[in-house]
């Protein structure tokens, strides 16, 4: 086993990525000692009742003045009065970096940090619906990938900093990969920020139908509701940061979209059996090039209809 | 073990719900002889290579003419045609069904049929994203629902079908409910016809994004964009079908989702955190009840993250 490259790590935030950050470091060996930190007291004990971390520290500046590295796993909206906070009890060279799921907002706030210290914004492209300690698991981010949008810096140092951040996302049996910020806005505002935008959206209109109970909507949800509610439970203060934070990207593709929709709703309005075909047909091609590419199970309906083995009645 | 109830049946379409009510009906032992048919002769050889069905002639008259019930588990457009066609060769008393997602499309065909014959229009609320006589399997409808929307006709010999038809899908393990065609053809619309053309539609969106590259779309789908390609993998042709004979429905329920999504786009543009928030916290209860419901398994990310057991690395 290999030595532990970073002898103190400090997570803020222990909900479901920041405690898998924690399980999977200390499974993979990565870090001599994990400090945790959370501004809600039940979840430090929480995370001391579980074991995973070694120091819950009561202040901010205890958790993070004698840390390597300090990971910021809070929402995107929580990190700009936290990074100014605590620059000035941080050691020369410490390292700083985070798991938000926007990037161009978080570089402006960490372009104001000093030299001496090194934020590294990354982001790793996995999580479930559920949040807390309890909910974190770890291999959460084995073979999943994770971005890195280095700030525009080239000191040595800096660029060690890069390394060092992208070797512990690896530790932890993820992909790294490097892009500008802006560019990964507007990416994972297709990829992740619409689908969940519509997601939250769709369950909101079927709440309003008056004319279908809620009953029914769970009832029948197996026709294809079900798995929008899957990610419309996603934690909504995270997400009210996304969107708060990637207007701008969100906006672009929700305009791409809804251009389609309305395409769409033409089509049917007038029944142009031709056009659903096609756009129907673009559907498969893509579900099997993420199935290829290890981003999914290749099992019909997620398995959850197939009785595990063992199981069956 | 119960005596089959059914003497003959017939099942004409053997794709993913055809193939599946075979396997089904025979592990349940509902059927004595099974008659299979399907307008592809590849598809009716591969039902006998699997062993599906006890015979599988080559004419539709051949298919039905000694059958004592008849399902159709074909897409809705072809129903329309093959049911007059079909209808000179039926026995007396034989029952008639159909797997459609839409109700009110078909009431309106079966409502032409002669009293000698009985259609129960029927729609068994389950499925996968897969197709063809390979993708099935028997417990596809353990725990789902199938809702009947019987015809408006009193006469005893039409009852008794009904009936019939209700203890063949509580035979394979569903759970039964009967409604009117047009509330069907609403509640489907909410819970899974909009949710398919919305899954549709953001894999066409996401596509004709040319700042993003296929690859990048499928390397971060893990962040939520995974789970829509999976309902826009399913069969083209049938959702096809379901829009061009569901209009009516879809365009009311399209018409709240498009109103609602344009709230959350405003509130995006003008940093409305309150009503983000707001509607984002919705979700998490309407999940809650569906996996109370039984209509989903209570795994986060559906289990997928989580190595199965004896598969660790």
């Amino acid at each position: 086993m290999r030595e532990p490259f970073i002898d103190t790590l400090t997570i803020i935030g222990i909900g479901l990525i920041g405690s898998s950050i924690a399980r999977a470091a200390r499974e993979n060996n990565l870090v001599q000692t994990i400090i945790g930190f959370d501004a809600d007291p039940a979840v430090r004990r929480r995370a001391r009742e579980l074991g995973l971390v070694d120091i819950t520290p009561e202040t901010i500046r205890d958790a993070v003045s004698t840390s390597d590295m300090i990971l910021f796993a809070v929402p995107v909206g929580a990190m700009g009065d936290l990074i100014p906070t605590i620059t000035p009890f941080l050691r020369e060279n410490s390292i700083l970096t985070d798991v938000g799921s926007v990037k161009a907002a978080i570089a402006d706030v960490a372009n104001d940090l000093p030299d001496r210290v090194h934020f590294v914004p990354a982001h790793p492209v996995a999580g479930t619906e559920r949040s807390g300690p309890d909910a974190g698991f770890s291999t959460l981010f084995q073979d999943r990938w994770v971005i890195l949008t280095p700030l525009d810096r080239t000191a040595p140092a800096y660029q060690t900093a890069v390394k060092t951040v992208g070797d512990f996302w690896k530790g932890m049996g993820a992909a790294v990969e490097t892009m500008g910020a802006e560019h990964h806005d507007l990416a994972l505002a297709i990829t992740s920020h619409l689908p969940h935008l519509i997601a939250f959206t769709l369950v909101g209109a079927a709440d309003d139908l008056e004319a279908v109970t809620e009953a029914e909507i769970v009832k029948y949800s197996a026709g294809g509701f079900r798995d929008f509610t899957r990610i419309a439970a996603s934690d909504p203060v995270m997400w009210r940061d996304v969107f708060l934070n990637n207007r701008q990207a969100v906006l672009e593709v929700l305009g791409r979209f809804t251009e389609e929709l309305a395409l769409l709703q033409r089509a049917i309005r007038w029944g142009d059996a031709d056009k659903l075909t096609e756009v129907f047909t673009r559907g498969r091609a893509i579900r099997r090039a993420i199935v290829e590419a290890g981003q999914e199970t290749d099992v019909p309906n997620f398995g959850r209809d197939q009785r595990p083995p063992g199981n069956e009645r």
